[in-house]
C-alpha cells in the first residue's frame, strides 16, 4: 500500500509534469515524462493512415503531404540545441545510453468518418465550422506516435507541435520527455497577425516567411492591411490603374499571382488572408488615379485633416465614389478565398469633408447628414462584399464613433484602447481584440515625423512580450457577451518598418497573443498563464525561428536564455 | 555691369548651392552645380597619381587598391535610384540629353612630400597625426575628377564622398549637380561605434558588415565592448581558458585569427579598433575559470551586488588577481593595433567587495580601503597597457566617482549622462561622447528582465536619430577645454540585440553622431546644422545602406522619403 502510493507520486512528478519548455502555445492538456528518446530524423516516417485505409493516395490532400514534408525537413535541420548551459552537452550521456529507444514513425490519421479536406479549404471555412483540434501520443518505448484530428487542419497544428518535441545535440535529434500525451484545441478562433504594406512595401518573400513564423505559434489569420493613403500597392482587377499610379514603384506592386501565391502559401500553412482596404480614410494615393473620389488629397497642414500625413478621404458623399468603392472591393474580393473582407474606416477626418465643396454641395443637395453619407458609404461597399460571400470587417470607430447602420454579424477590431473591447461587445459586435496599449508592435520607435526630435512614439512605450502576454481577453467583458470575443492579433504599422526590420519587430513578440488566444487563461496543470513560466518557452519559440532563418529578436542575453529565472527582476 | 552682377547671382544659386541630398556626413566646405554628368560605371577608371610619380606600383598600398576596387564596384552595383516621386524617372529626359557629357577618370594622389602609408597604418596613428582630409573636384564637362590629400586614410574618405555623389535609373549612373568641389576634413578626430558582443555574440561576418556601414558614415573607431559579466568570447593568448569556460559555446569566440581579420578589415576602412576589457566589474564569466579571481559571483539577489545579472566582480584588493588581470590584458593588447586600450571601469559595486571575506581580509590585513586597493588595481591594468603603447580608456566612473589616481593622458569616456561631460573635462582628461541620454541605441526596447511585465528600459525612451543629431558635444564645455573633446559615439549594449536586429536597430541611427562629430556644428553655407536638412541626406544614405545589403531601418514611410519636408511635424 505504501509502495503503490509512493509508486503513484513519482508517476505524477515524472509523467504528468508540463515540463517541456520547447512548446509554444502551450497545449490545452499535456502531459510529459522524463525518458529519453531518440529519433533519426533520416530515416523517420511520417505516415497517414486514412489514406491507406480508403486505398488511393488522392485521399492525402497535396497540401497536407507538403506539410509532413516541411516537418520531416524540420527534424532533419532544425538543430535546435537546448537552452541550458552547456548547449545539450550535457544531455549526451542520458542518451548515449543503449537502453534509449528510437522512434520512427509518426502515423497520422483523421478521426472516422472525418471529411477529408485540404489545410487551406479548412482554413478558410466559416469560424463556426474551423477545428483545429488535434490528439498526439509520443510513447517512450519507441513505438510509433500518433497523431489524430478531425481535420487535416487539426493535423497539422499536431505536426507543428511535434516539431517543437525535439532537440538536437552532436547529430542527435532527442527528447528527454517521452512519453509525451497532448489533447489540444484552440482557445479562441481568431489568432492573427497583421502587417501594413502601404507605409513601406514588404515583397512576397517577406511575406511567406511572416506566414512561416505565424504558422509556428499557431496563428491562424494573416490580416492583411493592403492599402493606405501612401501607397497603393495592390493590384485590383479592371482597376488596375489605382496601383499603376498609387504604388510606390511598378515593381513594389502585388498582382493577382502574387495574391494567389500568398493566399496559397498561407493557406498551406493553416492561415486565412484577411485583407483589408481601408476605406473611406486612408486613402489619399487614389487621388493618383482618380482625383475625383478623393477629398483633402494632400491637404496642407496635413494635421487639420488626417492623423498623419497626407492627408486624403474618400468622398463618401457622392454616389460615383461609392460606386467606384464597392466595385473596386468587389472586384478585390475575388482574390481571396477568406469568408472575411476588412473594409477599414479607422480615423475618420470630418474636416476634410467639412472643407471639401464638392462633398458639401452633394450633402446640402441631398439634405443628407455626413454620418447618414457615410452609413450608405459603408453600407454600399458591405453589400457588395456581402454579394460574394464576404463578412465585413472593421476597426471600432464604425461602432463606437459612428451612427451608421451595420448588419450585426459585422467583426469589429478593437484598437484605440483595450478599454473599448467592452463597448464593442455590449453592442453585440463580434470582435478582435487588437489593443494598441498591447499589440502595437511599432510603438516605442520614437517620432517619425519630420523636424522633432524630442517627439515620441504616439503609443510609448514599447510594447514588450511581457506587457502583451498579459492582456486579458475577457477584462470587462460580460459572460453573456463572451461569445462575441472571437480572438485577437498583434499589429504591425510600418512608417519605422520595412523588410529590414520585419522579423525582429515582430518575431518572437507577435507569438505572445498567439499563446493568449491558443492556450487562454489556463495551463494544462491548472496554474494561470503566467510571464514567468512562459519566458523559457518563448526564448525556445525564439531561438527556434532563427535556426529557420526568421530573424526573430533576443529577449535577453543568451546567459538568461540558458539560465531560466536568473534574469528575472527579483531572482 | 548689371549682366556681371546677374551672372555672378545666377553663378551663386547654380553653383554654389550644397543641395545635394547624398552626402552623409556633409562635406565641410561643398559647392555644387546643376549640370548632369553621367559615368559609365564599367569603364570608369580611379587611377593614383602618386603611383605612376614613383614609376613603382608599390607605391599604392594594397589596401588603398582593394578601396579603389570596391568604389569601383559600388559605382556600378549601387542602382541607388534617386528619392524623388517617380524614382528617378524623371531625371531619364535630362540625362538623355547629347549634351550630357560623360566622365571616364577619377585621378587620386597625396600632396607633394607625403609619406606613403597604408590606409592601416594611417587609422591607428595617434590621435594627432591623424589626417583624414580630401579635396575632390568633379568638373562637369567630362574632363576627369580630381582627389587629393595628405594621407591614404584621405583618400579612403574622399573616395567615400565620390560614391555618394552618384544615382542610378535604367542602367544611367549620373549626377544632377555637377561640377561638384569639396574640400573636407572631420570636426573631431573621434567619431566612433561601440557593439557589446558579451550579453550576445555576434559572428566576425557581422562585424565586419558593421564595419562597413561605419565606413560609409566616415566613423572611424570601432569600441568593441568584447567581454562582460554574460560571457567572455575574446580567446587571448595565454589565457585560453578564459574562454573556453567563459565563451557561450566553441562557436561563439573570437579566436586571435578572428580578431586578426576585424582588424584588418577594419583598417582598410580606416577604423581603429579600440577593445574593452572591461573590469573590474562585469566580470562574472571569468568565475568559471578562475573562481579564486572572482566575487559575488552570482550572488542573489543580484540586484544587491550589480546592477544586472549576473553580479560577479574581479577581486581587486587581490595581489593575484590584480597581477592576473593586468596579464591578461596585456596579452589582449597584443591583439590590437590600436594605440588606445579600454579596461573600462564601469558600475563598480561596493557591497560585492563589503560581502566578500577574502576581499575584507586582504583590506584589514594591507590597511588598505577599497578606493585605494581600486587605485592599485587600475594603475596595474593600465602600466600593463603602457608597457606596450597604450593610452587607456575609462568608463566615467573612474574620474568622476572615483577617488584613484590616473595619469591624465586617460581618455574618459561618459555615458551616464550628457550633463557629465563637463566634469569630466573639468578633471583636465579628455573624453569620448557616449551619453545614454542621447547616444545608446538599445534604449527604448522595454524591460529585459523576467518577470516584469510593466517594466520599460531602464533608458527609456528611444533615441531617435534625430533626438541624436541635437546632440552638441560643446554644451556647458568651457573654451579651455574644447580641445579635451576628442568626439563621439553611439552604442549598442545587447541585453536585446543578437545578429538578427544589429543592422536594424544600429542604422541609419548610429550614422547621426558621426554627422556631429564629421561636419560639426555648421553646414556648408553656414547655417547650423539641423534635423530639417538632414532628413532627406539620412534617408538617402538609409536606402544606399540597403542596396549594399545593410538592413537598415526605414525612417519613415517610403512616401514621406520620396518628398521631403511633406511629412514634417508642422507640414
Amino acid at each position: 500500500m505504501v509502495y503503490s502510493v509512493l509508486c503513484a507520486v513519482i508517476a505524477i512528478l515524472t509523467v504528468s509534469m508540463p515540463s517541456s519548455h520547447a512548446l509554444w502555445p502551450m497545449p490545452k492538456s499535456l502531459s510529459t515524462g522524463s525518458t529519453p528518446l531518440k529519433l533519426t530524423a533520416s530515416q523517420f516516417k511520417i505516415t497517414t493512415e486514412f489514406a491507406e485505409t480508403h486505398g488511393h493516395s488522392t485521399n492525402t490532400p497535396a497540401d497536407l503531404t507538403q506539410a509532413i514534408q516541411r516537418t520531416t525537413a524540420h527534424l532533419q535541420n532544425d538543430k535546435m540545441e537546448r537552452l541550458v548551459v552547456g548547449g545539450g552537452a550535457a544531455d549526451k550521456s542520458a542518451i548515449s545510453s543503449k537502453q534509449v529507444k528510437t522512434i520512427n514513425e509518426l502515423s497520422m490519421s483523421l478521426v472516422k468518418g472525418a471529411v477529408v479536406r485540404s489545410i487551406a479549404e479548412e482554413a478558410v471555412l466559416p469560424l463556426e465550422q474551423r477545428n483545429e483540434a488535434y490528439e498526439l501520443q509520443v510513447p517512450a518505448d519507441g513505438s510509433s506516435a500518433t497523431l489524430t484530428a478531425n481535420t487535416t487542419l487539426g493535423l497539422l497544428r499536431g505536426l507543428t507541435t511535434f516539431e517543437q518535441l525535439w532537440y538536437f545535440v552532436d547529430g542527435e535529434v532527442y527528447t528527454l520527455e517521452a512519453p509525451v500525451e497532448i489533447a489540444d484545441r484552440p482557445s479562441y478562433v481568431y489568432r492573427g497577425f497583421m502587417l501594413d504594406t502601404a507605409r513601406n512595401f514588404f515583397p512576397v518573400s517577406d511575406i511567406k516567411r511572416t506566414l512561416d513564423a505565424m504558422s509556428m505559434a499557431k496563428l491562424n489569420t494573416f490580416h492583411w492591411h493592403a492599402t493606405d493613403s501612401q501607397s497603393f500597392p495592390l493590384q485590383v482587377p479592371g482597376f488596375t490603374e489605382v496601383s499603376a499610379k498609387g504604388a510606390y514603384s511598378a515593381s513594389m506592386v502585388f498582382t493577382p499571382d502574387d495574391v494567389q501565391d500568398i493566399v496559397t502559401y498561407a493557406g498551406e500553412r493553416g492561415i486565412d488572408v484577411l485583407v483589408e482596404i481601408d476605406t473611406p480614410g486612408h486613402t489619399m494615393i487614389i487621388h493618383e488615379s482618380h482625383p475625383e473620389h478623393v477629398a483633402c488629397a494632400q491637404a496642407s497642414p496635413w494635421s487639420n485633416f488626417a492623423n498623419e500625413p497626407p492627408a486624403g478621404q474618400l468622398r463618401l458623399a457622392s454616389p460615383a465614389t461609392a460606386n467606384f468603392t464597392a466595385s473596386l472591393l468587389h472586384a478585390a474580393a475575388h482574390l481571396f478565398p477568406s469568408p472575411f473582407f476588412s473594409t477599414g474606416g479607422d480615423e475618420l477626418n470630418a474636416n476634410c469633408y467639412d472643407q471639401d465643396a464638392e462633398t458639401q454641395q452633394i450633402l446640402n443637395s441631398t439634405g443628407q447628414t455626413l454620418e447618414q453619407a457615410l452609413s450608405g458609404f459603408v453600407g454600399a461597399t458591405h453589400t457588395a462584399l456581402r454579394s460574394v460571400g464576404k463578412t465585413p470587417v472593421v476597426w471600432e470607430e464604425m461602432v463606437l464613433d459612428h451612427d451608421i447602420e451595420l448588419e450585426n454579424d459585422t467583426v469589429v477590431m478593437v484598437w484605440i484602447s483595450s478599454q473599448n473591447a467592452a463597448a464593442v461587445a455590449e453592442k453585440n459586435f463580434r470582435l478582435v481584440h487588437g489593443p494598441s496599449d498591447y499589440f502595437y508592435l511599432d510603438c516605442g520607435a520614437g517620432e517619425w515625423l519630420g523636424v522633432d526630435p524630442t517627439g515620441n512614439s504616439w503609443c510609448d512605450p514599447f510594447k514588450t512580450w511581457s506587457k502583451s502576454y498579459t492582456f486579458d481577453p475577457m477584462a470587462n467583458i460580460s459572460d453573456a457577451n463572451a461569445h462575441l470575443v472571437l480572438g485577437g492579433e498583434q499589429l504591425l504599422w510600418t512608417e519605422q518598418s520595412s523588410p529590414s526590420n520585419l522579423d525582429s519587430i515582430v518575431w518572437p513578440r507577435a507569438a505572445s497573443s498567439a499563446e493568449i488566444f491558443w492556450t487562454g487563461a489556463t495551463l494544462p496543470d491548472g496554474s494561470p498563464r503566467n510571464v514567468g513560466t512562459a519566458l523559457p518557452r518563448l526564448h525556445d519559440l525564439r531561438y527556434r525561428m532563427v535556426q529557420r532563418g526568421i530573424q526573430a529578436i533576443a529577449l535577453q542575453p543568451h546567459f538568461c536564455a540558458i539560465r531560466p529565472e536568473e534574469c528575472d527582476v527579483n531572482a
